[in-house]
C-alpha cells in the first residue's frame, strides 16, 4: 500500500487520531525527522514524539494507544530495539507503520503497514526511507486536519528524486576537494537547520564517527551561536549544510562567523542545486533534507577514497554481541 | 506569580489549550527539555514542540495562536532571539510565560507572565531556571489533562533543591579526580538518556565548548549503539551522566561497553546521590536532569581550575557583534 493508502485505511479504524510517534535508531531515526518536523511546523491537533527506539521501550510514553500512528524504520529490518518497539507499539493498540527495505524481516511482520523502500540502487534510492516516512506526515496531517499545499508538496514529491540524483553526480569535482582538504582532520563539526537539523546529526554520529572514525559533534546552527561557535579558530573544520527556504538566514549568519574568523568551511547549499527551481515556494523546507543528503552521499564516498577506509568498515557493529 | 497560579489564571481565559511550545538558546533551551520531555511522556492530548528561537523566529509553527502556552527562558533576559520569539509569541495571541532572573528585562517585559529564578547563589539555585519549567508542565498537564503522580512531583519538587546542593558538595574530591584526568584530553564526548538528554547536551555545546574550548560531541546514549561507539578506543574519553529510573538500563549498557573496551570513563550516577530515597519512584526519571546538573557543575569548576582556563573566559561571546 501507498502512504495516501496506509492513511484512509486508519482513518476507517479510528477518526481520532491524536498522536503520531516516530521511533527509530541512527540514521534511521534521523531519517524521521523531516516528517516529525513538518508535523511540529504545521499541525494544530496533532501531536508528534520522536524517539530512539530504547527509550520508547523502557520508557514508553503514555500517549500510545489506539489514537496514535507509530511510524518506525530499520534499513535491514532486524534493529533489535526498533523491532521491540514496533511490536510494544501494536501490543498496545497503536496503527504501527513500518519502514524497511527487508521483505519478511521482523520488523515487517509485527507491524500493522509496510512500506519497502529500495536503498542500495541510486542516490535518491537512499532518500525513499526518508521521502515514505513524509509522504505518511503529510497524508496524516491532510486527512485528519486539512493542509493548504498538499498538491505543492505532491509536486515536490514528483520532482526530488530526479533532482536528487541530478545533484549527487554534479557534486563529485566539489566532494573530491572536500576529501582532499578534510582527509586528515582531527575532529568535524556539522551544522544545519529546519528540517535538515538531523541530516547533520547523521552525518556526524553515521557518515563521521561511525563510517570514518573521524571525531565529530553536531549542533543546530541556531545554537551555534550560544556555545559552541566558541571552539572557531582559522582551520577547525566545519560542515554547513544550508537550507533553501526560511530558515536560510540561520545557516548563512553562521557561515559569515565562520568565514569572518577563517574557519575551515565546507558548504553543502541546497540552492546550489535548484531545489527551489523545481519545488513549490510554499514547501520548499521540508525537500531540503532530500536533496542534501544525495550530495553528502558523495562527499562522503570521496572521503572514504581519500582516506582509504571504506564506508562500510567497523570495529565493533555486526562483529560483536553487545 | 507561581505556576500554579500561572495556569490557572490562563485556564480562566482558555480552557482549550493544545500546544504547550518550549523556546530558548543554548543551557536555556535545554534547561525547558526536562518539562518537555514530561509532557511528551505523560500527555495525551497537549502537543509539544522546543525550538530554539530564531527556529521558532523564522519557521514560525502554525499552531501558535490563543490555545498554545509559550514558554522561553533567557538568563539574562536579553537574549536576542529568545526575546523576539517572546514578543512574537505574545502578538500571535499565545499564552507566554518567560523565566528570567532579570527584573525588567526585555523578556520580562515582552512576557503575559514572568517567572523570576535565581543563578548564581548556589549550586541548587542554578537549578531554579529548570526546576520551575518542569513545574509548569506539571501544571498544565495536571489542570487540563489531570495528572496521577501529581503529588509525588510536589514531594519531589521539595526535596530536590537540598539534595542537590547536599550532592555538589559532596562530589568535590571526585571532581578534583576527573579535572586531572581530563585536563588535556583533545575531545570529551557526553551522553546521556531520558529526562536528561539535554544536560548532556548542555554540558558539550556550553561547558566544554564554549567555557573550556574543548571540543565535544553529544548523543543519546540509546544512540551511541547506531553509530558513534565505533569512534571508541582505549581512552577515548566519555562522560556518562547515568539515569536512577526508567531509561537506566539504556545507559547501563552503554557503561559496560565503554568498560569494556577501557575508554576513559566518568559516570556521574543519579543513584550514587540517593536520588531515589528522597524523590517517589514514580516520578524519579524527571528529577535526575537537576541533581545531575547540580553535581556536573563542581566537575566543571575543577576542571576549569586544573586548566587554569575561567569557566567565565570566552572569545567571541559579549565581546563582538555578530
Amino acid at each position: 500500500m501507498d502512504p495516501k493508502q496506509i492513511i484512509e485505511k486508519i482513518r476507517e479504524k479510528q477518526s481520532n487520531i491524536k498522536s503520531v510517534i516516530f521511533v527509530g535508531c541512527g540514521a534511521s531515526k534521523a531519517d524521521l525527522y523531516p516528517a516529525k518536523y513538518f508535523l511540529d511546523e504545521n499541525a494544530k491537533n496533532l501531536r508528534t514524539n520522536h524517539f530512539t527506539a530504547n527509550e520508547f521501550n523502557y520508557a514508553t510514553p503514555a500517549a500510545v494507544d489506539d489514537t496514535a500512528i507509530v511510524i518506525t524504520a530499520s534499513l535491514g529490518g532486524n534493529t533489535p530495539e526498533t523491532v521491540q518497539a514496533t511490536a510494544k507499539a501494536k501490543e498496545l493498540g497503536a496503527h504501527v507503520i513500518s519502514l524497511t527495505r527487508s521483505v519478511g524481516s521482523p520488523i515487517a511482520n509485527n507491524a500493522n503497514y509496510v512500506i519497502y523502500h529500495r536503498f542500495a540502487e541510486s542516490y535518491s534510492a537512499k532518500l525513499e526511507k526518508m521521502g515514505y516516512a513524509l509522504e505518511l506526515a503529510v497524508e496524516i496531517l491532510n486527512q485528519y486536519e486539512g493542509y493548504e499545499y498538499y498538491k505543492d508538496m505532491k509536486t515536490g514529491f514528483s520532482k526530488i528524486f530526479d533532482l536528487a540524483d541530478k545533484a549527487a553526480k554534479s557534486a563529485i569535482v566539489d566532494a573530491k576537494k572536500f576529501a582532499q582538504e578534510y582527509k586528515d582532520a582531527p575532529i568535524i563539526y556539522v551544522m544545519s537547520s529546519g528540517a535538515t537539523h538531523e541530516v547533520a546529526y547523521s552525518t556526524s554520529i553515521c557518515l563521521m564517527m561511525e563510517m570514518q572514525w573521524i571525531n565529530s559533534g553536531t549542533f543546530h546552527s541556531g545554537e551555534f551561536f550560544h556555545g559552541p561557535f566558541e571552539i572557531v579558530d582559522r582551520d577547525v573544520p566545519f560542515i554547513l549544510l544550508m537550507n533553501d527556504g526560511r530558515t536560510r538566514k540561520i545557516d548563512s549568519r553562521a557561515l559569515t562567523f565562520l568565514q569572518r574568523f577563517k574557519a575551515k568551511t565546507t558548504v553543502v547549499d541546497a540552492l546550489d542545486y535548484g531545489l527551489s527551481s523545481v519545488v513549490p515556494k510554499t514547501v520548499v523546507d521540508y525537500f531540503n533534507p532530500m536533496l542534501i543528503t544525495a550530495v553528502f552521499r558523495v562527499y562522503a564516498e570521496e572521503l572514504s577514497y581519500a582516506r582509504q577506509h571504506a564506508l562500510t568498515k567497523r570495529r565493533y557493529m555486526w562483529k560483536l554481541e553487545y
